[in-house]
């Protein structure tokens, strides 16, 4: 309930037992993530609401409905320290169908995504969603759009006088994701919403992959307290040594949590209580085979840590860490109903969802039908670009024949791109792609109407042998990304995905293999989680039949454009040097024959 | 400094060391309150900001000032939790002098007594006073003034409208001492408050002495999450469980700490992370001769407390509660450079006190001249009330001769009156004081030019034989109090604190024995804590010399318009009931003769 003074009445009487409870879960063992204790208790709900824990006999009237908790565990709703749910592919609706029946009922977004390709209409659309669904979003500004250096194209610039408006709605719980890089080239969109921040006693939150030693103090010294991204568990004590909050990430691609922890399990069993967990980035798949936080939290049990602390660090210290604790991360009177049912601390295994002081799920099932809301245009997909030809991927240089030496963009691992000097034939004037050597093109063309750019370049590590492949899903900017070994094939690639207003495609000697939609502002979709996760596995098998040799072909291609990823990027505006920040020339030098 | 863009840049580079420090502390042992750690550790401040922690040999430059730790150990600034700094009767400059050189460096205060007398005009004055001062206040917004039930006479009434105001100030981090029986009588602007503050995103600070059970819940599910009041450790625990934060109180009439802390000590050790102290109202006497915060610490550790955690609870657990870790509570990077040199952690004594990266005081002494402001207009005292007569402190009734069975307050303590029933003489029409009795005389006189109001009852316990004690201090309303077995003393005392425009004095055979002016709105001095602490000790054994047996005779006399405190309590409408929440007549029968 929203606490409105006609609403904190009903809720105060409701808490004192004078409007009797909607609900009570009785007969469960309470974990009392504020004590560390585990005790038995039953607790009566009001609409929404805990009104009582402990014995609410007082709070039961005749309409008063009974969950019989059976001996179960009663844990705190879990929280997602920092998400982008999009990447996912799934919509609010459908990403909600995959994770709260695991039993994830909170999560810390800047919804980003949403932001990049349909501005803050869209992202008014997608809170509307979002309170009608039974997930909750404590959203956080991003400190700007684009988060790009040198700066692409979105469809919606966020500035310091953006963060004016939207750090007074009651939705804004902080700023999102502040990049490093961006305090240290004193960039002033990104100073001026923590200047924001700090007028309105809003939280910055962080992003600071490798920061250590002076970078990093430079980096607290611009008022950022916790982070979600460190790459050893030596940055997260150093982290934590100097005051920080950390957020240990387990995504689908990056599975930091095992060796994190150990500055937990190994340095510093206290630094447990400012640590806690996120996922980042999660596939469908991932989320349908393994669970959600759910997951993590086993994770971190598996690796030594207690499960009272595991489950803490799933719940209240991320709700403390965000400073929402008075709503979520406890079954405490006054706070949110969002409880789960769980067979022990130690299996961790969620078989029943209470959010919002409803029973949504049973046995990793929604136990309702929830429909996605209908779309407006805002946020139905139109890619705003214009058709291509071949000519658009084939990369021109001034000499008809010889060799290129060219900077490949070589991944090494989802968030890791490294220099790989390679040696390209020149033919007519046009620089070659080299299945043989493993490099192929790629290029972003921007997609909202705004400038019309295209970046080409070249890659590696994909070991794509033929075609092409497509997403107008590629975070942060959501621009069309294309990548392959044929020009035809991209150009076919790019040209389907205008068509079918968004989504991903492989396409293959002038075919269609396989193609995702994604009507949702192009890059996701209302689909169930199932079905989602069905077609990305054939696409990634098509992307294989190409040739590939990574495990998510699509999901690599389409992290990319992160200019904040070592050591190299491609955005709209071209290929970025990430240690220097700023565009490069992938030609080093030319070979007359 | 402020976090404004220009400011930003500027501390990042110092964080980066691209600008050497103005101050490193060299060889001092780091009490890191974040990782429960000590080692060596060097600290580089630039400005009023801690710019490096660890190895500062980067952040020296030429005119870099080197502060020798000698091996002593670097403990953060301490806040206390919860303070009414006016109840001590030093202005804010003079209370600095108290508390920084014992190391305490922030407070959370609503200057609720500064607010009751002159309004958020006074208000203004004081928090521009604090700049000026090396105390940091943390302003949360009283939730509604004034605090009684029924409503007294203030000389500003702080509703939900101001809130819709004063909530965007960057000086406001919440709503003060939210009073439980508020929010059960649903009282409009102290629930407007709160819907403003979950608006705003701030926390919303609680008093709920003795609230247990199904009252507790009520008052949690208003959204109240801290607390600073309890009278046992088992009150602490229950609020604990049902996820409140917890300030324990040591004032300098209530010593709960030692009790309190058995939360903790024997039944549940975890629990310390959630606690913190706070000393509420402190006498000059005591600072001087105890100490402030750091005492607390020493009580704590003395009472089984481990000295890290004891430490934790005196800074970051505080920080932490009130959402502003990222300013204060721990030596980290970014964070105000609030530093204490202290000889162990476990003996705790504070020897140098750093605050906004200045040294400013050494040895329990500010080490330089700290001025007060000129004081405007508004804040310079005038009693608005119009002078007395005798007549006016005899309380009339309706028979000629006979007795009188009179419902007294009779005081057990400094925060419990309990009624205690006497039969008093009538003589003329006049009800008589009776010393041999124990029973006083007590008023209350509006004196902010509002509305004339004056009440007039029985009291007793402080055991006067003759003359009377009047003071312009008395919280919450600060309305004129007088107490005594006179009413010819008691009408020269109110009238002399009228001539002089405040203060506290005491009168006996129609003369002035002692008086203590209170220049600042006729609640402080500007004078040293030194000066004042002789004062009052002068005024407590001028009222003992008149008979009274209590430590603390004028405290315990300005405290009685408090209404929050059972059993009874008297303002300027009226003797009350605080367990009906209504004024009554103390004259219960009248007996003719």
């Amino acid at each position: 309930m929203e606490r409105t003074i006609a609403n904190l009445k009903e809720m105060i009487r409701a808490g004192r037992g004078i409007i009797p409870a909607d609900t009570v879960v009785k007969g469960g063992n309470l974990v009392n993530v504020m004590t560390s204790e585990i005790y038995p208790a039953d607790v009566a709900i009001y609409k929404d609401m805990i009104a009582a824990v402990g014995d609410v006999s007082d709070y039961t009237g005749p309409g008063t409905k009974i969950i019989d908790a059976e001996g179960k565990y009663l844990v705190p709703g879990l929280i997602d320290g920092h998400i982008h749910s999009e990447c996912s592919k799934l919509s609010i609706t459908s990403f909600a169908k995959a994770v709260v029946p695991c039993g994830t009922t909170s999560m810390i977004s800047g919804l980003d995504e949403y932001i990049s390709v349909s501005g803050l209409e869209g992202l008014k659309e997608v809170l509307a969603e979002v309170k009608q669904s039974p997930l909750k979003v404590f959203w956080g500004a991003p400190y700007k759009t684009p988060y790009t250096i040198p700066e692409s194209t979105v469809s919606f610039n966020f500035t310091k006088e953006v963060h004016e408006e939207v750090q007074q709605w009651p939705e804004c719980f902080g700023v999102w994701e502040t990049v490093r890089e961006f305090l240290q080239e004193e960039d002033e969109n990104t100073l001026g919403a923590i200047e924001q921040a700090f007028k309105n006693r809003l939280p910055v939150f962080g992003c600071a992959p490798m920061a250590r030693g002076n970078d990093l103090n430079g980096y607290l010294c611009g008022g950022v307290r916790l982070d979600h991204e460190s790459y050893d568990h030596e940055e997260v004590v150093e982290k934590m040594r100097k005051g920080m909050h950390m957020l240990i990430r387990e995504s689908s691609v990056t599975h930091f949590l095992a060796e994190n922890i150990r500055a937990v399990t190994e340095v510093n069993p206290y630094m447990a209580r400012r640590v806690s967990f996120c996922t980042d980035d999660v596939t469908a798949t991932d989320v349908l085979e393994k669970g959600h936080l759910d997951n993590v939290v086993r994770l971190a049990i598996a690796a030594g840590v207690e499960p009272m602390t595991a489950i803490q660090m799933g719940t209240i210290n991320s709700a403390e860490a965000y400073r929402i604790d008075h709503l979520v991360g406890s079954i405490s009177p006054g706070r949110i109903a969002d409880i789960l049912l769980v067979d022990s601390p130690e299996e961790f295994h969620v078989e029943t969802v209470i959010t919002n002081g409803q029973l949504v799920a049973q046995n990793k099932k929604l136990t309702y039908d929830l429909k996605a809301p209908e779309r407006s245009t805002v946020l139905k997909s139109e890619l705003k670009c214009q058709k291509t030809t071949k000519a658009d991927f084939e990369y021109r240089v001034d000499m008809i024949n010889g060799t290129a030496d060219v900077l490949a963009m070589d991944v090494q691992g989802p968030f890791v791109r490294k220099r790989r000097d390679v040696v390209l034939n020149v033919e007519d004037g046009i620089i070659l792609p080299d299945p043989e050597q493993d490099v192929a093109l790629v290029s972003v063309l921007e997609r909202f109407g705004r400038n019309g750019n295209r970046s080409l370049a070249f890659c590696s590590g994909w070991n794509l042998k033929r075609g092409a492949m497509a997403s107008s899903a590629a975070p942060d900017d959501n621009n069309l990304i294309v990548m392959g070994v044929n020009p035809e094939d991209m150009s076919l690639a790019v040209n389907y995905l205008i068509e079918q207003g968004g989504g991903q495609v492989v396409v293959a000697d002038g075919e269609i293999i396989e193609f995702l939609p994604l009507p949702v502002g192009g890059i996701a979709s209302d689909e169930e989680p199932e079905v989602i996760a069905a077609q990305e596995k054939k696409l990634n098998k098509a992307a294989q039949d190409l040739g590939s040799t990574l495990p998510e072909p699509l999901m690599y291609m389409f992290f990319l454009p992160i200019t904040a990823i070592p050591d190299y990027a491609i955005t709209d505006v071209g290929p970025v040097d990430y240690t220097n920040l700023t565009t490069f020339d992938p030609v080093i030098k030319l070979n007359e024959q």
